[in-house]
C-alpha cells in the first residue's frame, strides 16, 4: 500500500461526508459489490450509519459558499441542501456534468478529495491531492525561469496604505477588493494596514533602491505567494477565490527590447504549463484597452475554454509595465552611453510582471472530468498508476491469495523504478468494483488489474481513465511493463489533450456579422471577429449581446450564463492573414475600421 | 559569468545604498585595490557621489524597526542614523561583532543582501540570497517528512473569530498578538477576521471531519505558509518577525504511542536541519510547564545558542498535543477494539503539531559569520564555489587573458559537473581584492584564485572563508578538483559545527549552587541546574537572576541582555546519570527536591 494518503483508506461510508447534504444508505450504494463481503457490508452499514447521521447535523456544509459554522457538525440553517437525493450513491457523483455543472463540479472536487470549503466564505482549502499538482507546476516552470536568470525571494503580505497608493491607475484595478488589518489584538494600528492583492507596490520602493546601476539588469525576481482579492462576486473553488496560490514574476530591463524578450518567453512558458502538464489547450494573445491590467502598457494572456459552459477563461497573464512604475517609484538608470563627462538624463527602467495561479487547477478539472469523477492528466497525478487485485472469491486459498499479493508488490517495484507513481489497493473487505469506483473518483489515469488469470498468463489488464469502459480496456505482456506504462500515460497525455483542443476548435468560431454573433454565442462559442480595438465599442459589443441573448436564449446550463454579455478574451497572437482593409469593426454602431482579429466571449 | 544575481554586478559605490546611514566615500574605499583600474576608480567615484547623495536621502533605512518613510528614499527624521561613521567602507563591515552585535548583524544582513528592511515595523524582505537557504531547508526536510507519509497542503490564511477562540488555553498564547482584518475596501466585514498566528483552529474542525474511522490514521498534514504573530516587543530579522515563513505539521494519531514516535521523530530531523545543512549544534529537551505551547500536552524543542550575546535561542519546536484540541473539535473515532455488537465509546484522537522557521537562517547568521560578513555554510550556499582571476596585469595581452578566462571557464564546468555550485567572477575593471572581500562579504565558502602561476602549474589557489588569511590558504591540483572540492567543502562544512559546538560547550555550565547561577549568566553561559519542574519556581528564579544580574553587571554587549532574568530553556532529553536523590532544587527559596536537569540561560 505505497504512497497513500490517509483518507484512502477511508470506509465506504466515508467519501459522502465531504458532501454532508447528501443522505448515505448503504442499501443503495450503486457500487452494491461491497455486499459480496459480509464483512465488508457490516462496516458500511456501521459507516454509513455514522456518516447519516454527521451528515444530517452537518447538513448545508459543502455548498457553494458556505456561511461560516461555529464547527462543521454544527446544525446550520441558511444554507440548508439544495435538494435532496435519497439514496444517493455512497461514492461516486450523483449529479450529471450536463445537467447541473456548478453541482457536478462542487462533488466532483469535494468527493476526489482535491479541496474542501471553509468556514471563511471565498476562502477553500487545498487537500493534498490538488496541492500536489500545484507542487508540480511549481517545480515545471521553477526550472524553466531559473534558467533565465530569475531568482526566487519572499516580500512581505502587508502594503502600508501610502505606498499601496502610490500608482493611480494601478490602485483603482484593486481597491474595492483589498483587505484591511486594523487591530493587532485589541490594539488598534496606527495606520490600517493592507493586504498585497498583488505586489508591484510592495516591491518597486526596492527595486528603486537595489537597482544602482545598468549592470543590475535586468532585476528579474519571483515569489510563490498567495494574495488577497476581497471579491463579493460568487466565489468558485480555484476560478474565484479570495485567497489564491500563484507566483508572480517582478522583473526590470534597460530598454523595451529586454522587456519584450522576456513578456513573450513567459507566455511560452504558461502555455507549456497548460498543454504538457495539464493536456489543456490555450489560446495567446493580447487583452484589449478596456481588459488590460491596471497599470500595465500592455498585458499578455494565454485563455482558456470551459466547454460546459461555453465561457471563455483568463488563463495566465503576463504584462510589460513600461517606464509606468519606474516612474511612480523612481527607478532609474545613468544612461550607460554617456561618454566620460557628458550627462545624459537618467533612463526609466522597463519592467514586466507575470502571473499563474491555481485556477489553473479548476480548469484542468473542469475540462476533463465526467460523470464518474476527477480525471487527472498523468504529468500531475501523484498517484498514476493503480493496481487492484481481481479474481480472489470465497474458494481462493490463503495461500493464493498471498502469492497473487507478492506478484502485485513485484508490479509496483518494476514501476516504480521505471519512474512511474505506481501502488496498490489490497485493502481487505472492499470488492474490486467498489476498489474500481473509489480510484476512478480520484482521477488516477491507469488502473492495472491483476488476478489468477493474468498471473498465469504473464499479463496485466489495463483500464484507462479517460476512456471509460471496454474501449479503454488492453493488456501489457509483464516484460513489456517498464516500457508500455511510460508510453500508455504519454498517450493519455496526448489524447486528453487533442479532445480538448478539438472541443475549443469546434466552439472557436470566426464571425463577421453581428446578426451570427448571439446565436453563436448561445450555441456556446467563442467567437473570432474583426475589432477596432475600441473600448467604447467593446463595452457596446457586451452591452448588445447581453440584451440580445436575453432576448432569444432559450434554457442554458448556466443560469447566470444567458444575461452575461460577451466580453474581448484577446487580440489573438496569430492574426493569420490579417483583416482585409476595409473590413467593418464587428459592432454595427461602430463606424471604425476593424484593426485585428479579437477573441469575444463570456467568461470566468 | 553563470548563475549571478544581477545585483552581484553592481558597481563599487552600490553596496551601502541598502544601509543609506552611512557616507559614501571612495577615497576611503579600504578596498582601495579598485583604484588600480582608473576605469573602475572613475565609476566607483560616480557610483559613490551617486550613492552618497541618495545615502543622504534616505537616510534612517535600514535601522533597526525604521518606521515607514512614503518611499525609502524620501527624508526620514525620526530614525536619524545612531552614528555617522566618516570614510566607512564602501563594502564590507565597518563595526565589530564584539563592539556593536546589533548593529553588525544588521549590517552583515543588510550588505550581503540576504536581507533587506521593510516600510511596515516587524517585517523583513528576504531576498534571493536568504530565500535560496530556506528552499534548501524546505527540500531536505519534504523528503524526510514525505517518506513518513505526510502531505503538504494549503489552508487559508484567515480563521472566523469563533473558531480562533475555541480552545481558549490555546488562544490566551496568542490573542494580544493576533493581526484582525475588519474592512474589504471601504465595505466594513460583518464579523472580523483574524490572520492565522498557526493553524491548529484553522486546520482541526475539518479533521473531525475528514476522520471517519480508525483507517483514516494516522492523518499526517503540513504545510509550508507564513504565519503573523504582531508582537509588540522589539522586532529583529529572522529572530523576531511579524510575519514569518514556516512549516506546521499537524497529525493525528489512534493512540499516544503513535503520536509520541512522531513527535521525537521530527525533533531529531528538526536538530539534523541545523547540524546537517547549518552547521549548528542544538540540544534537545522538553520545555517547562511555564514555557509549554499553549495547548500543549508537552512540548519538545532543539535550543541553540548566540555566543555573541551568550544567549539561548529555540530553534524549533515539537508538540504533542494529546487529546486536548480532539476533545474541543471532536475529533474521535470508533475504537476498533470494540467486538461485533459491542459499543465501546469513542476515542479522541492523539495529536501532534510542530514547526520550523526562517529563525533558523537567523541563528546561522549569528553564529557563523564575521567581521568580514556573512559566513554561509556549503550546504545552503547558492554559489559554493567563485573563481576569481588573478595576476593579470597593464603586461598582460589580450589573448593571454582571454586564454585565462577560457581556463577559468572549464573549472567551472568540471565543478559544476562534480554537482558544485560554481561560478566565475570575470568583471572587467575590479581588481582581485575588490572582488575578493565583496565574495567574502557575501559568504561564499570557497574562493579559487586562478592566474598564470596556477595556469602554468596546473593547479588552483583555494581560500576558505570561515578561515580569513593565510591558515585558510591551499592548492588543488587540477585532476583532483571534482574530488578534492567537495571533499574540502565538506571538510568546511564539519569545521565550521566544530568551533560553534565548542562554543555551546565551553559556555553550558553545570550549576548547582545558586551562589554561581548569575555570575555564570554573567559570562554568557547557559546553566544546566538541577531543577524541582515547578511553575511558581520558575517564575522566581527569573526574577532573582534578573535583580541580582543588575547588581552585578559590568558592561555587557547586549544592553538589553544584562537585566534580563533567566528563563529555562528546556529539561534536558539527555539527562545523563540523572540527579541523586535529595539533590535540591537550585532556587534557595525552593523547598521541593530537584526531579530533572534543566537547561536555564537567557533567550531571544
Amino acid at each position: 500500500m505505497a504512497d497513500q494518503t490517509p483518507t484512502e483508506t477511508a470506509a465506504p461510508g466515508a467519501a459522502p461526508q465531504t458532501l454532508p447534504d447528501r443522505t448515505a444508505n448503504p442499501a443503495d450504494n450503486q457500487t452494491g459489490e461491497a455486499g459480496e463481503s459480509k464483512n465488508a457490508a457490516k462496516k458500511a452499514a456501521k459507516a454509513a450509519k455514522l456518516a447519516a447521521d454527521k451528515a444530517a447535523k452537518a447538513a448545508g456544509k459543502g455548498k457553494q459558499e458556505p456561511k461560516a459554522p461555529k464547527d462543521p457538525k454544527e446544525p446550520k440553517k441558511k444554507a440548508a441542501p439544495k435538494k435532496k437525493v435519497e439514496g444517493a450513491a455512497l461514492i461516486g457523483i450523483d449529479v450529471a456534468k450536463e445537467e447541473d455543472f456548478p453541482e457536478w463540479y462542487s462533488q466532483v472536487l469535494l468527493k476526489s478529495e482535491m479541496l474542501d470549503y471553509y468556514d471563511v466564505s471565498g476562502c477553500f482549502i487545498l487537500r493534498p491531492a490538488s496541492y500536489f499538482i500545484w507542487e508540480e507546476i511549481q517545480s515545471f516552470f521553477n526550472t524553466r525561469i531559473k534558467s533565465l536568470g530569475v531568482k526566487n525571494c519572499s516580500f512581505p503580505l502587508f502594503v502600508s496604505e501610502d505606498v499601496l497608493e502610490r500608482e493611480k491607475d494601478h490602485l483603482e484595478g484593486f481597491s474595492p477588493e483589498v483587505a484591511w488589518v486594523t487591530h493587532a489584538g485589541s490594539t488598534p494600528l496606527e495606520k490600517k494596514i493592507a493586504i498585497r492583492p498583488t505586489s508591484e507596490t510592495v516591491m518597486y520602493p526596492y527595486y528603486s533602491r537595489w537597482i544602482r546601476s545598468h549592470r543590475d539588469l535586468p532585476l528579474r525576481l519571483n515569489q510563490w505567494n498567495s494574495v488577497v482579492r476581497w471579491e463579493f462576486k460568487n466565489p468558485q473553488p480555484f476560478l474565484r477565490t479570495r485567497e489564491f496560490l500563484w507566483q508572480e514574476g517582478h522583473t526590470a530591463h534597460l530598454n523595451e527590447a529586454g522587456a519584450q524578450e522576456e513578456v513573450f518567453q513567459i507566455l511560452d512558458w504558461y502555455s507549456d504549463v497548460y498543454k504538457e502538464l495539464l493536456a489543456i489547450p490555450v489560446i495567446k494573445g493580447r487583452k484589449s484597452e478596456k481588459e488590460r491590467f491596471a497599470g500595465s502598457y500592455y498585458s499578455l494572456s494565454i485563455e482558456g475554454y470551459i466547454p460546459a459552459t461555453g465561457r471563455g477563461i483568463q488563463a495566465a497573464t503576463s504584462h510589460c509595465l513600461g517606464t509606468n512604475f519606474a516612474k511612480m517609484f523612481n527607478i532609474q538608470v545613468e544612461d550607460p552611453t554617456s561618454k566620460p563627462g557628458e550627462q545624459k538624463p537618467p533612463l526609466n527602467v522597463w519592467q514586466n510582471s507575470w502571473g499563474l495561479s491555481t485556477r489553473s487547477i479548476g480548469v484542468m478539472v473542469m475540462t476533463h472530468s465526467d460523470n464518474r469523477g476527477l480525471v487527472l492528466p498523468p504529468r500531475v497525478a501523484e498517484t498514476q498508476v493503480i493496481i487492484v487485485p481481481v479474481g480472489i472469491t470465497a474458494k481462493t486459498t490463503d495461500e493464493d491469495r498471498q502469492k497473487l499479493y507478492a506478484e502485485i508488490d513485484g508490479l509496483v517495484t518494476v514501476l516504480t523504478a521505471a519512474g512511474i507513481r505506481a501502488s496498490s489497493d489490497m485493502r481487505e473487505g472492499y470488492s474490486p468494483g467498489w476498489k474500481f469506483n473509489q480510484w476512478e473518483l480520484r482521477g488516477v489515469p491507469l488502473r492495472l488489474e491483476f488476478g489468477p488469470g493474468e498471473s498465469a498468463g504473464h499479463f496485466v489488464t489495463t483500464s484507462r481513465r479517460d476512456i471509460p469502459g471496454k474501449d479503454g480496456k488492453g493488456t501489457i505482456a509483464i516484460p513489456e511493463l517498464a516500457t508500455a506504462v511510460p508510453a500508455l500515460l504519454d498517450t493519455i497525455h496526448d489524447d486528453l489533450y487533442k479532445r480538448a483542443d478539438a472541443e475549443f476548435a469546434a466552439h472557436r468560431k470566426v464571425i463577421t456579422k453581428w446578426d451570427d454573433f448571439c446565436p453563436a454565442l448561445n450555441q456556446k462559442c467563442v467567437l473570432v471577429v474583426p475589432f477596432c480595438l475600441g473600448e467604447a465599442c467593446e463595452g457596446e459589443i457586451k452591452d448588445a449581446s447581453a440584451r440580445k441573448a436575453v432576448e432569444e436564449t432559450g434554457e442554458a446550463e448556466d443560469a447566470k450564463a444567458p444575461s452575461m454579455g460577451a466580453k474581448s478574451l484577446c487580440i489573438l497572437a496569430d492574426q493569420g492573414e490579417g483583416i482585409a482593409p476595409g473590413t467593418p469593426c464587428i459592432n454595427p454602431k461602430c463606424t471604425k475600421p476593424a484593426e485585428k482579429w479579437t477573441m469575444f466571449g463570456r467568461s470566468y
